[in-house]
C-alpha cells in the first residue's frame, strides 16, 4: 500500500443523513469542509435522482458549497466529459449504495475509473456505503445468502474497485447475521482479512491503519493462522469447516494496523 | 467433568420433527431405542399440549413405546410424585423449546432437578431444544437482543440447569445473528467457551468430547486468549470492544475437546 494515497471512509450501510450525520460529516471534513468538492456516484442504485438528493441535502446542511451527483446508467456514460470533469475537481467522491455488481460492470476499467483512482492516488477521499463499501477491495462479496450456513455456494466473488487490496468487506454485518458468508469469503481468499461493517459504522482508512467511527462496531476476521479447513475437499453445497479464526471486534475510535494485521491498543 | 455421566444431545431449535428427524432419531437412539423410554419435559413452552404431542408423535413414528409428556405449571408440580416417577424410570428426559427462566424458575432446585441430575449421574441422555439448550450449561443467556452491537445490556445472564458446567450456549446462532450476543455473554464469563448452535443442529457431548450432527454447524468461540477487552472499564450501553476471539465453525461430523478446548480434525 502507498503512503501518500488518500483516505477511505467505508460505511457499512443505513449510516445517519439526517441527524448530526457523524459519518457523513467525517467525509466531508476529510474532503475539505467548506471548501470540499463533492461528487456523489449513484451508479450502484436504481433510484439516482431520489438517492442522489438525500445525499447532496445532508451535505449542503453540513455546508457544502459544491455538490455534485454523477450518474452514470451506461459505460459510454463513464467516459463521458461531464463526469471525468466533475471527478478531476472533486476533492471528495462517495458511492451510494445499491448493487455492488453495477458498479464494476458500469465504472470499472473506464475513464471515469481510471479518472477517480488518479485522484485517490493524488489524495483526495473515497467514500462508499453499503454496495459502495462493499466494492472497495480488489475482490468483492458479490451476492449471498445471509443467515445461513458458511458455505461456498452462499457467496459469489468477483472483481472489486481496488480501492483498499488485501481485503474483503461486509456490511450490514451484525444486523444481517453475515459472519458466516464473511467466514466463507475468507475461506476462498485466506491471504485478505475480512471486515464486517455493522450498519450506521465506518472505517477511516489512512495509510496502514484504519479507525472505526459511529454507533456499531467492525469486526475483523482473519484466517492467516487457521488451524483446519475443509474447503479444497468440499462440494460446493457442503457445510463449510474451518478452525481457529481470528476475530477482532472493535467500535468507535478502535484502530487497527492493516500491514500488522493487528488492532492498535 | 465426570466420566460416568450420561450423554447430552443440545439442539439450536427448529429441529426437524416431520421429515427424517435425524437429531430427535440420534437421541432416541442414545436413549436405548425401541427400548427407551422417553420423558418430554414441557416447562418451558406456553403451549405445552400442542408441543408436547408433536414430540410424542415423532418418538412413537421412530418406534419409541413409552414416551411420556411432564407438564409443570408449578415449583409444586416439580415436587410431584408423578413427575419424578417418570424421571426414575426414564432412560432420556427431553425438554421442548420456549422460554429458558421458566425452566429454572419452576425446576431448578426442585426434586424432580434433583431427580434428573441423579440419573444422568447414571447414564442416562438429556435433550434439549432452543430454550432447552441454553439452560443446559451453570450459567445461560437469558435474553438479549440480537443483531446488535455488542453490549454488555444486551445480554442477561442467570444460573443454568447445569448439566454442562463451563460453556454458555446461544441458539438459532446464524439464524439469528447472535454472535454479538454470544461474545458480550463471554466477555462477562471469559473462562467459559461459547457454543453458537444453529438450527436443525445438536452437539452430542459424551465425556469431555462433543460431535455435531445435523445441518448446520456450530461456532465455538474462546476468549481464553484474548489480547483486549474493554469490559471492565465500559458502562452498559457502550459498544464491547474485545480482539483476538478465537473461532471454530464445525459442521456435521466434526469433534471437539472440551478439555483441551481444540477441535479434534
Amino acid at each position: 500500500m502507498t503512503e501518500n494515497r488518500g483516505q477511505l471512509v467505508i460505511i457499512g450501510g443505513a449510516e445517519d443523513r439526517e441527524g448530526d450525520c457523524k459519518i457523513l460529516r467525517e467525509f466531508l471534513r476529510l474532503a475539505g469542509g467548506h471548501q470540499a468538492r463533492i461528487v456523489i456516484m449513484t451508479v450502484a442504485t436504481g433510484l439516482p435522482e431520489e438517492v442522489g438528493e438525500t445525499y447532496t441535502k445532508a451535505f449542503e446542511r453540513m455546508g457544502a458549497e459544491d455538490v455534485r451527483i454523477v450518474d452514470t446508467a451506461t459505460r459510454e456514460d463513464a467516459n463521458s466529459s461531464t463526469a471525468l470533469e466533475a471527478i478531476e475537481k472533486a476533492t471528495g467522491v462517495f458511492f451510494t449504495g445499491g448493487d455492488q455488481a453495477r458498479i464494476t460492470s458500469i465504472v470499472k476499467d473506464t475513464e471515469l475509473d481510471a479518472a477517480i483512482h488518479k485522484r485517490f492516488a493524488e489524495g483526495i477521499v473515497v467514500g462508499g456505503t453499503s454496495a459502495g463499501a462493499a466494492m472497495m477491495p480488489d475482490i468483492m462479496i458479490v451476492e449471498g445468502d445471509s443467515e445461513t450456513n458458511p458455505r461456498i455456494d452462499v457467496v459469489d466473488m468477483a472483481p472489486g474497485m481496488a480501492f483498499l487490496p488485501g481485503v474483503v468487506i461486509d456490511q450490514h454485518f451484525l444486523q444481517r447475521g453475515r459472519l458466516g458468508r464473511l467466514v466463507s469469503a475468507l475461506a476462498q481468499q485466506p491471504a485478505v482479512l475480512g471486515f464486517g461493517i455493522d450498519e450506521n459504522t465506518a472505517v477511516v482508512v489512512k495509510g496502514n491503519q484504519f479507525e472505526v467511527i459511529g454507533e456499531g462496531a467492525v469486526t475483523v476476521a482473519d484466517v492467516a493462522n487457521i488451524t483446519h479447513c475443509n474447503v479444497d475437499s468440499l462440494l460446493k453445497d457442503e457445510p463449510l469447516a474451518i478452525c481457529g479464526v481470528k476475530l477482532h471486534i472493535l467500535p468507535h475510535g478502535y484502530r487497527f494496523d492493516l500491514e500488522k494485521r493487528s488492532p492498535i491498543v
